[in-house]
């Protein structure tokens, strides 16, 4: 097998994470992971939406957007059309439970981060490009909290960072690209923690289905994936 | 530990599967597990979406509702605040997969199948329960376009159930009820076939990360109560 | 003229009234009334629209809705088309008048009592069977509002129930079918009370327009059916 | 009892028909009864909805609106507000079918006619109105068809007005407007024919029920109403 | 060149302003600029929109629409296509700000007047007729107020009235009508106050880019215009 | 008068355009003036909307968006909130005039260009910044098609930029950023052509009214600040 991309089955795509993109957002990031670029940017407000008020919990939430021409053909402007797609709103929500895992909303107190992750440019991997992203959003806009003695103690409780695996042509492969991804017998996004937790896994068989053995190699290949991720992360918020 | 409902922690609920309960319907089945009861239909339409069009190629989709008091409290009704939630998009679009991974959309031919999965009552686990009496509308439908000579060869090439596992106070438990649903530390949905593959895994945590022998753990419990859960969806097929 | 169902003009479908089908309402009737089946259920809520608030006064109001596949071909979901139909509207509001009808508001106090009638099953005269259900649902959740002290006075004032009736091969007949109904020359719902009062006629021509003395025949079909769905009525509330 | 406009319980308000109203209309007319202005339009096309393409048979349909200040207290505007009301839908539904009942749809052939109907200013009847005021339109509309040549045949099989009767402080009285309107204990709609017939009755007990005599009565008062209406738009249309 | 009206250059069609055809209205103006009628009816309100609450300020806002059958051919009603269009979105847009730049905001206090223009009949320049008859719906609702004591001052500091210009067959002309607006190289709004001051200028180049002499031409030519505006606004208000 | 930007009144901010920034897009242009970017993305498709098939003309319009944290505090989503603004509505109508004023839509023949204009970050004047780099955007996915020989002509017939301009305590000053924009007495836009023709001209009154002369200064202005968008949008098209 060769992948399209002539990578190696555990090779990451090039990653690079730019911050303060967002000239006005409390934190942003602009992740690059090949083809693909998205851009995070965190929002701090100080009130919760309803439901939490007067519990003494903070919220995390995400937003996830695409701009029309983003990919190969462009699609419909979802304000445009007046709705946002299924697609679109299930990766919003897994952005959100992705972030909310690593955060204790009792130390956040009765305020909202809201992550904006937008899809500039396309090339498979945006969900997973986009928690990496928000991470490094919110970490930012947290240690700006924390700068302006807003908040106290540290709510950050974990480091998170996701990757797509899948099968393609048969053999398990890190990171895959659009050519791959839409081609694959399989495939999964795994949501991990540098302390080794899963936070989420979404395993789908495209073509066939597949058995524990196969998904165990994916699993091993996320964690290196990760590894790569967690270190990038790391160097963009000591350089900002 | 005790389960809310007493059961062990690898007990499956109550499992009964009504078929014909939608008179008009090509294929139904009233699946109750416990207090949760789907009503799964399946119609059938001899055309396809437009980007199926002169491919030879059917298609199967799946819509999934709630009454608005099917639950605790009654619930907005989705066609009155005119659009459906997140969550009721992320589940039908996880059903509709989950269906197309057992058929042959090229034995099928342009003919298309929706699953119409409308929750009566709750108690947790209705997108497993919904998933689970689809199979049988689905096949149902299907054995009455072969009997009318529509369809020459059986397009259904797997058998398909869903279950969802969780850690509950620390045990990994199978089939949770809404009592449990609520105070998991983590939950999961295996989509299974009865051949032993996988076609899809979502697991997430609520409260704390978990790690891979729990998870491994969750998927054992899982294949127990599909195997069950396969037993009945034959049963009732056989009866019908 | 043969009826379809070979039933005498003025025969009567067999009914049926379950309660407790709802595991969660307040007070629920499945109604069957031939081939039409209608799940009723009864919210209870401790608040009142806008309007009403520090009148003194509560509110009845129902939704209507119909499984995508209760009828012989399927219809579109109105959650996912993202707006309720103007019949569908029309029928909502004509089952909250008449509910409201037999309902001391003063009495009630300032709560709210929503009515869910969605239908399972549909071979004519739905909107009917949904106000002889809602009936029930209501009496029922009533009754548990005064058996728990939280009314001390009964606010029914009345019982009511309804019945389609029409003009079908030029003879007046009760309680359409399907069959009928798609075919009959006029068609009317009377929505009537247990003490001879009326509080809602709709007689529309659909055919050909119809006269005093037509309209007097089906008002006296109307009388006779409603005094026997008044009895099933008092059956299921003595039953439950 | 005194009627607040001190009218006699069989007065109708003063009633004016002016046609032309509408520059670009086919047919149009805007009627005046007391308070209320309806200002009807028919709009003619060469195509009918999906649904009866290649019948043979013509469509006539109507749309209701009201401009926010027609009323006491300004209302939403329903564009603005993004739907349409129940009440809309109701009405524009009953002005349709009201006018489909005097059409030979056979003889119109595969045209449509919209019957726009838009309250300038309301004092109760506003439905009522518009169907009397629609006819003149859609005669209107004919007459200049036939007379172009478009149309051999005279599709018009009947005359169609409107009249609300209504119990107010016990007494039935012919043509509400706003201030009884508002306080009647029954209201009820006729839509009659000249020739005698019966298209539609909507009878509502507001605050008590009613019984078959004061039915009678108000059906008496409206035919006298509607004698006086049918005499109204004739000269409007020998006039026009 | 001879304009489709033979009118001259700098000729205005003739102009007609009656008050009080909204009988509810706290002031109400219907405008006739030859073929076009617009019907402006002014709405006060004792609040304000949420961003002006406690700021003293007042608010005026606008509202347009325009009927189904206004223009030569039916278009489609917004609000039963469930929006209003950009088009509506920018004219109603523009009606507010010239209005709110001849209130003093303060002198008002925190009430909110709104303006709702809806086009009856239109042959061309329905934006400006609309802005010129809302002027004389203001002026009437806050003389209203006043001679009730609810406003001391007035807050009223300008007169406004707007008028198109454009370049039709190369040659400036005032007040387009419906034929010269559909085939004209440019045209333009000018909004401009009885002292001589613009409040707003919007010049479209649609067949061909124009000049500054050009421009300076139309403005010419608008205050012309607006001259004879000025007064058949003040002859209406004089006589109402 | 001092500007908070330290500039001179006729200063513009440092512009400048990246192309190739959209992989996929045919021509695509980040455009940075100041602290506002807008991302630009020219879209070829080889049919045009219904009103134009077998026309032999071709389309070009756009749409435009802004990132939800572009802005100083975080906006709503309007694909979440399910409908584009008024002011967004506007914005991209107007950008889609400007450049349908450039080409000719006969020798572009039946195809369809679409602008998607979205802003990164805001700091005033984005609908200007974005019709300035929609050109470059334009001019590049044209010079592909021509380099593809899918156009033979060339259909760019003009070339056009915009700036905004406004009365800034009391001087005419070019270019505002937003804390000129927020507290301007008047704002105009300029959208002209590089032969000096006038494509529109949008001018408000926001405080106060103003005369022609200062009109005449800011449209003096606005040929200063288009003469080096002019140059800037030549350097990046030779650049390509």
């Amino acid at each position: 097998m060769t992948r399209p991309s002539n990578r190696t089955a555990s090779a990451l795509r090039p990653v690079e994470i730019v911050t303060g993109f967002s000239h006005h957002a409390e934190g942003s990031a602009l992740i690059r992971m090949g083809g693909t670029e998205v851009l995070c940017a965190a929002s701090v407000e100080s009130r919760v939406p309803g439901f939490l008020r007067n519990t003494g919990l903070g919220w995390v939430t995400a937003e996830y957007g695409m701009l029309p021409r983003a990919t190969h053909t462009r699609g419909d402007r979802e304000a445009a059309r007046g709705k946002q797609s299924g697609r679109t709103q299930e990766i919003q929500r897994l952005i959100g439970r992705s972030l909310r895992a690593v955060i204790d909303r009792k130390l956040l107190g009765e305020m909202s981060i809201t992550l904006d992750c937008d899809v500039l440019n396309a090339d498979g991997g945006t969900r997973c490009a986009a928690i990496t992203g928000a991470y490094v959003a919110l970490a930012l806009a947290i240690r700006k909290l924390q700068a302006n003695n807003i908040l106290k103690a540290d709510p950050l409780i974990g480091q998170v960072a996701a990757i797509s695996c899948g099968i393609y042509e048969g053999i398990p492969v890190l990171d895959l690209d659009y050519a791959e991804d839409s081609n694959a017998e399989a495939d999964a996004n795994f949501i991990l923690t540098a302390a080794g937790g899963i936070i989420e896994i979404q395993a789908t068989a495209e073509k066939a289905t597949f058995d524990e053995a196969a998904f165990t190699t994916l699993l091993g290949l996320a964690r290196t994936g990760t590894s790569a991720l967690f270190a990038a992360q790391n160097a963009a918020l000591d350089a900002a």
